[in-house]
């Protein structure tokens, strides 16, 4: 094993570029102050981000995702990490709407996109580029690429979702340098890491039913997964 | 009285566009849950301030500042105070330092421009320029102007107090806008919103021995006056 996080574990593979990559059924939440075990959500997070990684990959943003090699496993590319949780935020929600005042589920002027500092011991505290910059977590150039294919992203799953009657309120992703240098979108896209809202019912269908104690957490993964139309 | 903060109680004139301000020696830290009367603290930061109003001045940046008019009073322009905190950083201390993981006294690599919501019931929470946009705190224009004003600010203070054997460490400006629609540096400039290190010792000169029952607080301010010539 070469990692363990707080979802998943990854493994080292016979080829150096290629990391296995298995889903847990354990959440966290609150920085991992709250935890539980939810059977089931491991495999619904596997396939939900393997769909989300195909569309991204047909529609052209370019991510580490190679293939899905069981209900809880895929192989992805080798990345190295970029320390920052880069947050897209379509609508006022979470810590964002209690940090600033905003009542949740305010319809943003605009789309934002924030960096976080992916540390625990410092629980993931918001960062500016300028902190970027004096951290040295990353280059401007790498910074623009960030927040360039967030933003892609966040066009294209909107949109698709949307058809589906899903709002996407914000999500975060976490990106990756491969062996070449590139900027790869890694990580995970599933209920964990976006928020999804029911269009008609404004019914939450992501963590925040387990950050939240709302109950159906697994329901409401596997509701999303019927509706990318999941078996 | 036209409105009365932590610091300083703000006083109509007959003048519209003229306010008197009055420097008050309470002390408070920590989101006003600290609070102290300090004697003496009033008179230094209104002529500390002064002292600094008049330097920014005559190196041409312009400011609220009109006159002092007592040793706890001075005469300002009347502006609408935009609702941004904006902190200048040339060294890791305090809340940054403790918020990113870096050692306090650790000198960055290059010097930062922070926003903060300035929003008592919120706690004064860290913004990015995206936030500003989405809260419509200012406009692009106006936030390109605070952080070329305080970074103008910077550059005089910091060789200024150089010295003075004094390192400016880092501080905090507030701007308003004047019935032109001119952004004017307003508020104070002073040993409760700089930080101010003795440049052999290290020892604190500014609000750091309040916050952290250091003592000698009104003395620290008061070597500070001395320093810049004060009688």
């Amino acid at each position: 094993m070469l990692y363990e996080g707080k979802a998943k574990q990854l493994f080292l593979t016979e080829d150096s570029a290629v990391v296995r990559v298995k889903y847990k059924d354990s959440a966290t939440a609150f920085n991992n102050q709250k935890r539980a075990t939810l059977e089931g959500k491991g495999e619904m997070n596997n396939r939900i981000s393997t769909f989300f990684f195909e569309l991204l990959n047909k529609k052209g943003i370019a991510n580490h995702f190679i293939k899905a090699i069981s209900p809880l496993e895929q192989l992805v590319k080798r990345v190295e990490i970029i320390p920052i949780e880069v947050v897209v935020r379509n609508i006022a929600a979470g810590t964002m709407a209690k940090r600033l005042g905003i009542a949740e589920g305010t319809k943003l002027k605009h789309t934002i996109v924030e960096f976080y500092y992916k540390d625990d011991a410092l629980g993931d505290p918001l960062i500016t580029e300028e902190h970027i910059s004096v951290l040295e977590l990353a280059t401007p150039e790498q910074v623009a690429q960030l927040r360039e294919q967030a933003l892609r992203v966040n066009e294209v799953l909107s949109a698709f979702l949307l058809e589906l009657n899903i709002i996407l309120v914000d999500f975060k992703l976490e990106f990756g340098v491969d062996g070449d240098g590139n900027v790869l979108l890694a990580d995970e896209i599933s209920p964990d890491t976006c928020r999804f809202w029911d269009k008609e019912t404004g019914e939450r269908l992501d963590k925040d039913r387990f950050r939240r104690d709302m109950g159906q957490v697994v329901e409401a993964y596997h509701e999303i997964w019927n509706r990318l139309g999941g078996k």
